[in-house]
């Protein structure tokens, strides 16, 4: 993304707004870690925390979802896109997705395809915009389109409806098309919704999910979750040669259990969510300073005189994200506090 | 390794030999989790414990070693080649190599690069079976031999020497080639040859290094360290592109604190040895029962009746290596206690 | 190319408008194998044939000129990037390329990169437009551009002069970007510019050219010139790994020998680009037709009313470039006769 | 092949052994491009001589068959593969085997596969030494065998029988493996086994064949035949991306057209095949020479004094196979002259 076009000079320890993974983990995470930590299991994912973890997720997202474990968010993406297209297919995403710009080509890399991205004005793709890309359907000259991919909720902290999502599915299935879902943060999404995850990834239509943890307090967890059983038939293969099997699986395993025995993914996204509304709240009637998303997640994008910028991110570290329009994004994490917020909107006024 | 081809039917709690990376991870790692999630830190390795985990490795490696951080050992395989090759290059190891069968064919898919892989009595190779895949060298319908890979210890538990590794690195020199080793067990071979790791590794000419811990005590951590600077130059885009940057970076580097600041990695590596010579002193004199390879670090390869491996794999999980010769492998683990092996043995004698 | 959205029902012999592909070969072509086919020669281009066309070719573009012989434009454009790039780097280019729509991704599949595509009107690239792309450069998240990629002529029948290429390998170079040349029809362009082929490549910072030949009358002969020698390098391992070495070289060759030795290229460039100029003229006046690029080589596009399209198509047969503004490409080729277009246009004013 | 090892020094026209690529091509391809090079026809394959080399494809090959028409012998090998697998699969064959050895890892940089090869006494394969390569199927360590792949003849010129060939596509086929059949001179195989091709093809079980031509006479002109039409689905996309696809296909056409409608194929294959064994008769006797394959198709293995080799290598040139046996390889053309054989005994006996 185009906050990484700034580096940091601090080695502060102290809460900001610059990413949802400069937080550190959960205390449940490391309990977890010291609960399991005992005696030999198989490695690999053939242990009781895996089937555990497998199982937990099933809970979420229905008997037939078909999770596995890797450790980064851009594998989850990549490896989705793997397992569902061939080197000639290509891939319809928002140009503001983090497939098309934040991974390095790493997509392209592993999957061979072509991204076919597109603008849009809030991170959403829509059938509409997407139908004239498949214009070179049947012709080999052409990338042959197979997956549609969008971020739930979107790199803008936007969030899509169900309704969104279910247009979009019957639009891909209509077309051949295979639906994935980026679900980097798709806690913030389900919070956001007010809806348990299923409702808006499985039973809206999503065929392939990225769901991940470590942005909502999680260490190194992410999944990969199939709703289209043909389509996880070879993936342990796609996973393995992706680098991406641990070898002490528990120990990822241990992360979604955390996660998900006692909703701590849900207090966590609750509270990030909960304070972008408030710190979007604190700011919107400030003078020079226009909100330019509707916050809907646990970002809050807003364009701020450019003269104030660099002196704020000396107190509170955040990243710009578009820096012609002087577009700023501030994030929330599972920890950040109100005093967090009224501290920084203090700072932000004095600075106006 | 072919230790996969028996698929564990236990969910069983008890210490075994099936590999080190049966075993939990050391108490240190999870004291140290705890010590380090403070705050926030800028994601992805800018921060100040990915520093002091950089600056332990070089103090272990030498100052101009250069240091990465990935999660498994495969990754630090794979990127490790990608960063010295081109996919017309191949690279030449050891039949038994773990690039080689155990990692899914992923050095092919991620490199483009062939592998040409020689037998070995010992998995070790040596430049007299090296120099006849030379033969091809500029001519265009043949791969281009770039990179010797070496693992240390190597598959079958043996430890080259220093000598061994300054030949190799010499004969690749010469070719212009280079030398890497793979180092997922490196404490082992480090206490087996009781010296210093950059003595067997970068004073002996070795040009890239996967250093590994996870099958060592900790969770999933292992690192590339370069010591041609020119070959790391570019790796950072490489380590992205390839799925590996974690975006808690400071979790990954916590693991290699504990590892390195206070010799976890040498208690743990000295117990595994220890008792993989304790179990082959047990078993050498028993009748019908043959060690294969001199116990050099942490692995026991033995040839036993048939008959007895699935009752012996019974009470204690282990993998045969190969099948038709009825060769089996016993590894040791940081966690191993003396007891384990008395009744292991036991057992093992009984059958007999 | 959108062009190939329209399959040809008619299985004519008549000259047409559809790209210069649809003609056959000169007779030089057929003259000139006639004249080799004697006696054995060695394969894979170690032979008297291939060394003449090598030095004809340099004779064109300069004697540290480097070229390589390819069967076709896509591999010349792909190979080309693959040999200046590595996966994590970017190709810039327009969104009208070839390498951007009319190759099936192959760029992506076999070099890993990603292509940055960039809207323009009139299919060329200037540094304005360029500057922006280069944002992400050093950060490890975003790939890295390398290549900045232009087609001369464009696919919008428009062509470079020398200083709009200088400017831009200026600007490439400054920013450590390499420029390659897409010449599918380069001599329609030198023919344009009145210019010799090095003018607007060697002399005009070019680092890399797919300099072809089959749309001017060849069989399927293409080539890459390298005019930075150490991009050539290993450049003969990249050609064979990428299935483009001809084992009887000699007849690739002697398509060039053909084309260079007597100014062949030359004649039948000439021909296509004023028969076009021709076209051009002879349609520009017509009520509810509107020429929409300066025709400065062989192609034409204009926008005719869209209820004429198919019944001019069955009459003559071309493409539609874009369907939305019923824009249409008329290609004229080394064969096109001036009475294939006073028919064309008879017939077109008939209809309209 | 070991064979590209020796760089030949003559710029000689004297029809020599080295490769039956050597030659130059059969009058009756240029005069099929004298025939057919005439007005316009729609590029990329859809002409009405690209129909009837398909058509006559199929004459040969049966009616189920999918026929695609490439450049080269690297191409139809790697398309083939490509066609049929995924890249955690694995690629049975001959260690000596073209896809093996002499095309610079084109397979494993196009498929991202793996290559397992076998060492056979005579270059074929067969189900007992296939089998201990399928251990590890199912578990996600190990490359996942999915195509057999055998040369026919094979690159020691010996040549399946159709029992041989049915054995292995039963085999394969019970283990849920394809079977591809490397056919670049497989006219000569179809002379050998005095059988129509579809008989030790189509008939035999075959899923994929590379059919060449232009080590038969032809000029650049190799074909992929699917007798599995579900491989056949996709497989221009595929074509297109390897940068296979001729613009002017009609002269591909032509080539095969010229060498299946009035059997140019058998003529030549005939003629070198003749040659071959003629010559094996010639040598078989003299001291100090003794072949070491059966002379099946066009191709004779000999090992002959070292120090004669260079000498006689002066005079008619040939590759050395195996450096340190003093193995050469001599092969006849569609062009070879029982003179040029007669010459060349009486040379090799002056030599002894």
């Amino acid at each position: 993304m185009s906050n990484s076009l700034y580096v940091c000079t601090m080695n502060y320890m102290k809460r900001g707004f610059a990413s949802d993974n400069n937080s550190g983990v959960s205390p449940e995470v490391l309990e977890k870690f010291a609960e399991i930590n005992k005696g030999h299991v198989v490695g690999y994912g053939d242990d009781i925390y895996t089937k555990k973890a497998i199982n937990l997720l099933k809970g979420q997202f229905g008997e037939s979802a078909i999770p596995f474990l890797v450790f980064t968010g851009t594998a989850a993406n990549v490896l989705s896109i793997a397992a569902a297209t061939k080197s000639y297919h290509s891939v319809i995403c928002a140009s503001t997705a983090h497939i098309n710009i934040d991974e390095c080509g790493a997509p392209e890399k592993f999957s061979g395809c072509k991204l076919l991205s597109v603008n849009t004005p809030n991170g959403k793709l829509h059938p509409v915009i997407i139908a004239p890309l498949l214009a070179g359907k049947g012709f080999e000259h052409h990338v042959q389109p197979r997956l549609v991919s969008i971020s739930q909720p979107t790199e803008m902290g936007t969030v899509y409806t169900v309704e969104e999502i279910k247009q979009l599915s019957a639009f891909a299935h209509e077309n051949k098309l295979l639906l994935h879902m980026d679900g980097a943060r798709l806690a913030n999404a389900a919070v956001s919704l007010k809806l348990p995850f299923r409702a808006f990834t499985a039973d809206a239509g999503v065929d392939i999910l990225s769901f991940g943890g470590t942005k909502n307090g999680l260490m190194a967890a992410e999944s990969i979750i199939f709703f289209n059983p043909a389509l996880a038939e070879n993936f342990k293969y796609i996973r393995k040669q992706g680098m991406q099997l641990a070898s002490k699986m528990r120990f990822v395993a241990a992360q979604f259990i955390a996660y998900l025995e006692n909703n701590l993914w849900e207090r966590n996204a609750i509270n990030a969510n909960k304070l972008a509304r408030y710190l979007c709240r604190q700011v919107k009637g400030i003078n020079n300073l226009t909100v330019t998303q509707p916050v809907q997640a646990n970002g809050v994008f807003a364009i701020v005189p450019k003269e104030i910028i660099e002196k704020l991110r000396k107190e509170f570290f955040f990243y710009t994200w578009n820096e012609e329009a002087g577009e700023v994004r501030w994030m929330t994490s599972f920890d950040t506090q109100k005093n967090d917020i009224d501290e920084f909107v203090s700072i932000l006024k004095q600075l106006l």
